[in-house]
């Protein structure tokens, strides 16, 4: 991730909680007072966000002192630190909410994502995706709690590859027409994904010579048809209605990408405390 | 909430999605195309953000119609309408995802909330409160959603009200040196809001003349006695590990207020879709 | 003061002056001429934003070595130097206009806040506080100068306590209904404070529960009369047409605050300049 | 002025105000509810921004209706009105505090700049103008408010037009050279201004080919003798200790320019309120 | 593109031009004074940004009718009309230059997009592309402009799709492991494409199942043996020292794609101006 | 240049290149791999943006050393190093494109230019000025490698100096009037410069006391004979269709300055390559 694109999230974030200062700190710390303080896993999470944490410090208060404790990726046991700072006491309860919110946020998505990984067998080689179901403004570090994850990244917006569906297809009059035109006008590095909601669907898409079929709500039973009519001639993704449970069925299945919206838009917080000593 | 700080926020949200144009959508879907769509719940939802979510497709193109079907906390069953959006087929698709992410957050947030204020019995009088565990970036839009669902927000930021934190006590020397050198220094339009772990503290925190107290992570039966001696001197807030259940039963207890950061730093989205007729 | 928030307006005011450059200082000084210069009070000041004019310097030239020679609140004699700067003979007038814009403004402030501040005789409580009447973009500088110079900040903005005027009143048809709906929906960390413009309607606040009155253009009798009926169930606020010689008299009144708009609407520079040696 | 710089500086001053909404208004006041207001002169002014505070409504609600009742650079008596705003109570409400701390300061400055204006006399050429001694931010409003009292503007910034200042000329070891750089190096569309100190300096000036000289810091007597040397070689700007005496006094004496530095460091808010009807 | 993206280049643009305000035209033209005036090419162009036009007149003063009289796409003669303007004298001359800025750069592009599009022979295939060497702050503008005549765009920027280099290959040790690598953590959705300097390198990017080929600077021969060897496995792209002449050749030889910098780095702006009538 | 909004535009340059990040680079390039490069110039150029080049870099990682090896001005010879670039491998390919993007334009304007001023006879005092079609978002880049190449400029944009042309003329009712005017209304620090097409017009402006007269595509016998007549009352710029020869001549011709559109609107980027070593 730049830099200078996290930094700008980061900034955003801080003045929404310190654009009138911090009166209760101002108040009551003295402006010399040191303090240091541990962030803590308070139950077992993926970790991811530390160095976003790093920056949300350094912004308030360049002269606080962040020491990594574990990376991102890492399984981190309850209990366990993620990072300490040390430096003027009223830095570090500035910044606390900010850093903490953000880290929440990153390591609980990478938790989740984990657990999708983990629910593909290990003689599989499905891939768990993001989609663009994710938080206004937060997208590149959503996208990248995925990765922390384990989990891959679909494409990045509306503008970086094909993805027809049932509006783009009703609106051309048909799947062939939609992936012709779509073929013809598309930059040449983007593969051309279609949605299909029948093996009927399917059938068309891959005749028009699609690159990727995503089998949009389909039963397992489905899914397994789909994916041998399609093999050798496209990638299949499954998508809709994902649990855990299904992760596994359609991976046996033989799906080559399962795309899971509540990675990002239903985000659960890892529980991550900031601790002074 | 002022317009244009809600422009803001879509704004960025529309540029993360749109900086490089929906390439899909320009190939197939012809410049003149029309198209009409229902934004719809699809399970019961408390309805929030509804003119959010107008603003989405306002900022991709002002002449796109959209009527809106509800009212912000409107209780909607699945299937039930939530907006009509009519105009040219491109800007509704290129709209669609970044409206859909927002409303989705916001009614994820107010369904929510209506059910921690319903979990209150009837005849007590306790307040659910967000914090400021909020999404960076998206603060204002989601003490809205709280409002929305009947919740009452606690204080905007950092910089709004005192709040006393254990590691201020500790700074300080003490709960009653905290709340004086507080009470000095604040603006006289804010209370005195104070952490307390005890039922020690507490009496220190209600001695030293604090307006509002924060009981912090304590059992129910705590709760009630620190209630019993906070009547009549102070506000009794409960905060930690607040579940629907527990809810209903520190309410029973009496205190005020219930303050629940799941509120917003784990929010399940809303199920809502556009479906184009 | 968050430093990225002081940073985002020094960085405006540079920009305002120097987006085409320094045309006589790029065609009259050497790339690598030296200089060191000191800035200093032309008359007797309180120092304010010897931080923020740092941060002009640095944000032209960051190699610019910065001494500060006074401290934010002290009093300083005519002639006294405040600052020193060294280094590049170009950054350091590139800089100068708008360092000494802002330090004299904050100054300037802090120098007449600390006027109405001693107006108040030693043995009175009463508070002197700004209101929201500051310039458009510098409020968090010129809130930070009252409190420089011995003033309280009054509520920060719209959002961030109750403050119900004549309007208000009138549009919820009396003082006891605006209060009643202020106290049912506003952040429990806020205060009620009720603009009253007799003591009729005083009373009339208090019954309904003010923790603040706000006594609005009253002569000092009135405003005595009012403190008397006051006392032990709000606080008092005297606003309207103060000068230096009504804050003695007011204070002797009783009153807990006197909120004086002119302190940030109508500053006198404080006159500093910048001697190069 | 560009309207989108203007927006640009109101929506700054409105997001101060207004980020966490008006919690006062908010309450009591409903929705629906519409009211209408008068912004009338409370002592007689110069009127100037009124369509700055007609942007602080329309910003704040574009439904909001605003007509103007007087003219930028009117003379308006006490008790007059300068606009008229209907619509929405909350909206004019939430507005308020913003557009009136806007056309206060800029009334203020060009009701100040007319008495400069008016101190030269009818038969005297002499023009008064701004410096860069602006607040920072708001130089753009407070140039036009000086023109709109009968000033005129000096140098927009550092890159508009070359003015060589006692430092300039040290560093360059003389005023000869100074010019001479200054000639060489700067756009043609520049005239050549030069601070002089004494007639010695002046000569020196004039020699090197000065296109205005800036008479610093003179007494009355100095600038008559300077006016004589300079007649016909270049044009005369007297600044430093400028009071409306000395306006006179100057002005008579033959400068072409006086440079008043207090008309936009040190404002008199002009006294306007919101009447509501 | 995103019409809110478009007005923010269009209002940094007029940011520039603007920011002082115009002196001449305010200091010549009444306020009140009208005008029309016609945006016309001076020579044969491929119109490009007439609504880009447009937003510079329209975000300068809402007022002026702008009447589109070609569409982006025409080709236009000499003297042909582009668009008409009419409103304010004052506005229309503002926003002058701004307009023709951006419509003449973006005419520039198309135009010399056309003639290598219409070097391809009718016969062949061969797509023209851009590349990221565009203007800084420009790119949606003038991929564009490509795409309006008649070329294709290039991955948007390094986050849309996989491109790998010499220097990535050096750094993975090998063209093989290069594409494993790519393909393991690339985005489903992007295809991978592979630079090679010789047939040799092809070979194996083509065994390690390159997605395309990018022949970087090849001679014409060299590039008919690489098209023969890659067909059926994978697209062919010819970069490097474009020309003309080249392009007719290089289509012949069968590339699929030929990707020219020079389209948007050495642009040669379009002669268009504003006449009044 | 001001270095904070050199950076402003660095980082929208970043920005559009990086905001998906750069996928190829992270999935070949290990996180730690280091790597050296050489910025070089591949055909004989004057250098310009070294710095400019540097930022990018430093904006993408600050850890990156950056050497410079020519300066700003240089005449460099092909293949000759413009700067080292030392640090991770993967921030350096991310920054590669946008510092290159940046130097080449800056270069290729200021190679251009010190053509043309070259061009003029080594007894002859003329100016080469740049004119006000420049890229939108980077005149100040521009204008720089403008002065690099040894040109000079024109005013920076329309609040810095007057410029009376045709339309002006025409909407004051003649010369005479238009120069009065802006003479009574201009900052007494611009000159007035007026467009003339033809004797007469220049016989008008001379007597209206114009400081500067602009020749508007004018042939050079006509330019001399306007030269003779201006001597001494006013500079004179020679304008439209300017060629390398028609430099010579009209600098043989007398005139004062030579303005040239085409030194930014239509630039052929310098041809700069980044070599890993």
């Amino acid at each position: 991730m730049l830099g200078l694109l996290v930094d700008d999230i980061v900034q955003r974030a801080l003045a929404e909680d310190l654009s009138g200062g911090d009166v209760t700190t101002e108040a009551c710390i003295e402006k010399r007072a040191e303090a240091m303080a541990y962030g803590a896993a308070r139950s077992a999470i993926v970790a991811c966000g530390i160095d976003v944490a790093r920056r949300a410090f350094a912004l308030v208060d360049p002269t606080v002192v962040f020491e990594p404790l574990s990376r991102d990726g890492d399984d981190v046991e309850a209990g366990s630190p993620l990072f300490c700072v040390k430096g003027s006491a009223r830095s570090i309860l500035m910044a606390e909410r900010t850093a903490l919110n953000l880290i929440q946020r990153m390591s609980g998505i990478s938790t989740t994502t984990r657990k999708y990984v983990e629910a593909v067998p290990a003689d599989c080689q499905t891939r768990i995706t993001d989609t663009r179901k994710t938080t206004p403004g937060l997208r590149m570090l959503e996208r990248y709690a995925v990765r922390t994850g384990g989990g891959h990244n679909h494409r990045e917006n509306l503008g970086s590859a094909i993805l027809i569906k049932d509006n783009h297809i009703a609106a051309c009059g048909g799947i062939e027409q939609a992936i012709t035109r779509a073929r013809s006008r598309a930059p040449h590095t983007s593969r051309i994904e279609c949605e299909v909601d029948s093996l009927a669907q399917l059938d068309q898409a891959l005749a028009a010579g699609a690159d990727i079929v995503l089998l949009d709500n389909m039963d397992t039973e489905t899914v397994k048809a789909a994916v041998l009519r399609a093999k050798g001639k496209a990638l299949t993704e499954a998508s809709g209605g994902i649990t855990l449970a299904r992760v596994t069925e359609l991976s046996r299945a033989g799906v080559d990408l399962i795309s899971v919206g509540a990675l990002t838009h239903s985000v659960t917080a890892a529980d991550i405390g900031l601790d002074f000593s």
